[in-house]
């Protein structure tokens, strides 16, 4: 019983994605899919890459990822399926596997690309527009259905990554930025727990705004108070206790935010 | 094969959704999972009762519901699993299960709670801020898998009960309240088929609008038309047929209507 | 294993799609279920019938696509389902079938239709305005567990169908109209390829618009680009390269479009 989830920027109002899991069904009767998210920013590969790299982790090994957040859909860009670490994934190759990549080449962990270049595994009419339902939704059911990655095309050593912004170090802190904002408005920086590790955080500005240390829950606090917590993803996040920070600052992603250690 | 329900206030663009599902099919690969809805007002404890109050009698018995409105993450609040009738429920202990304990209280029928406190059962490493993933999902799984109650955690004889406004009847009829306002602006209010019973309903009054009687179906009058009937719930709701009645009087959730009987 | 889609102008907030799941797995415990849409606009059976038409043939045979779109629930209209080619339908009778009808009319293909009138395979009690609920997917339950169709209802020689705008050719060209617009503000009109067939467009008046000849694929413009393509369901599209025609022309559904031909 395969599981496939699936990561686009398609919205869910235009029947893209049921059309999507009526393909899969036909190929893999089997599998389970899980909406991941539809509502990536348009065209966002940035956005759809962080959103990729929070989740894969929490799913079972040999779970196919699916992620279309194709601004090249009709160019000569390549299609993608990868084995990385446990996982699976099947994207247009323009870096929304960066994360699981970056993960697994630290730990040393397989890797295994392809370019996608089987038609047999694909529908038979292929739109200029619509791959995930034509190309990737097709190849992601023949993974779960067990066909190997080296039969879907021709290895591919150098896939696409994404130059993701990283935290910048200086004497006392580290410069981070906004790199998400979640549904419940919280800002969410680029800056880790593990590259925080035991360093105290004495405060933390964005603009004309100061916060002085990191709670470790939102108990912690009241509501309407900004706070800086680490998130479910030991994420540095401002939040808005019971509210929204994004509102309340006017904050968007790319926004400075400067970490002063005591 | 079991059932799980999804019901919370997490949106559905962040991806949490799609890795909670990851994390129950990890453990329970059979489980069929349905969203019940995952937007509930942030943090609005009471409209997520009302929503699991009104969809949970619906599903088979055995069914797995986990709701998570839970403004009180990260704090003491306690997280149950309850057996309440034919059904589970695994939520925060914060009123989310009121209406099912209330219905089958009424009814004599059986009603075992547990405080969760076996991490066993919870994800390794569980977060501050994001217990749905790290200990309500895979409790669920592990119930759906057929790990018992009382294996999850201490039993709880006294669970968190909300007081929900109840319509209060006066000589000729009721003050009701709107409680829920649904996504065709129908306003719905607290006072049920089953507390009007026989009575003739005369006029139905919500500031300077009156109608007069209950209709028995959209059909009975005209596009546009204000009119209240009882929803597919049995509750008194105000509605204008193929509109929008929300948006066409204003009103919102606590809005107080006046129902005269004949 | 059969596969359920569902259709609906329901919205995904209040539970009522969760509470369909929980209904046909009560009675179909097998049957996976993709979601189609739930927000076509409120009561609007000709987009209820655009979607559910360039959907359903993308699901593997034995299907059954349940569209509630049902401006007369409650009043005295039909519910039906239908064998329709490969696929089964059920549906208020309002003519949401009518594009698979046509596709299997014009091309001999089987169709048997039944009114829906076998309270043994509805829910006991059935509301006035939630026949989805009730009715409908009950129904398609039974079907996907195998009942036969005939023992659903009574024959229906004639159902409703819609009498959708056909683009209307003259001398020189066709004048179409803007049919659906989709979440990326992509404006479809009615113009198919096949209509158009070896014939070359010129090119493409909308308003004061007008585009010169028809690209193949967004790789073939530049971002911010107003360009005219085929789209994914071989229907001529108006487009913004990576951005959103429908606000960049303020045009909506409806609005005509000339095509010129060489």
């Amino acid at each position: 019983m395969t599981i496939i989830s699936l990561l686009t920027d398609f919205g869910t109002q235009d029947g893209f994605i049921g059309v999507m899991k009526g393909v899969i069904w036909g190929i893999a009767p089997e599998a389970h899919i899980a909406d991941l998210s539809h509502a990536v920013p348009a065209q966002d590969v940035v956005q759809g890459a962080y959103l990729l790299g929070q989740s894969y982790t929490y799913f079972p090994s040999g779970s196919v990822h699916v992620a279309v957040v194709d601004p090249g859909v009709g160019t000569r860009r390549l299609g993608i399926a990868a084995h990385i670490g446990s996982q699976y994934f099947v994207a247009p190759d323009n870096g929304l596997i960066t994360i699981p990549w970056n993960a697994a080449a630290a730990k040393g962990e397989p890797i295994e690309i392809v370019a996608l270049n089987r038609k047999e595994f694909w529908l038979p009419n292929v739109s200029h527009s619509f791959h995930g339902r034509d190309i990737f939704a097709p190849v992601a059911a023949y993974l779960a259905r067990g066909v190997a990655l080296s039969d879907l095309g021709e290895p591919l050593a150098e896939p696409v990554l994404l130059d993701l912004p990283q935290p910048e170090p200086f004497d006392g802190g580290w410069q981070a930025q906004v790199i998400l904002i979640d549904s419940f408005g919280n800002l969410i920086t680029n800056l880790t727990r593990a590259q925080v590790q035991e360093r105290k955080i004495a405060s933390i500005h964005m603009n004309a705004i100061r916060i002085a240390g990191v709670v470790t829950t939102f108990g912690a606090a009241s509501p309407g108070e900004l706070i800086a917590m680490f998130d479910s993803s030991d994420r540095l996040s401002l939040c808005v206790v019971n509210g929204n920070a994004a509102r309340t600052s006017g904050a968007q992603v790319g926004a400075r935010v400067t970490v002063f250690t005591m």
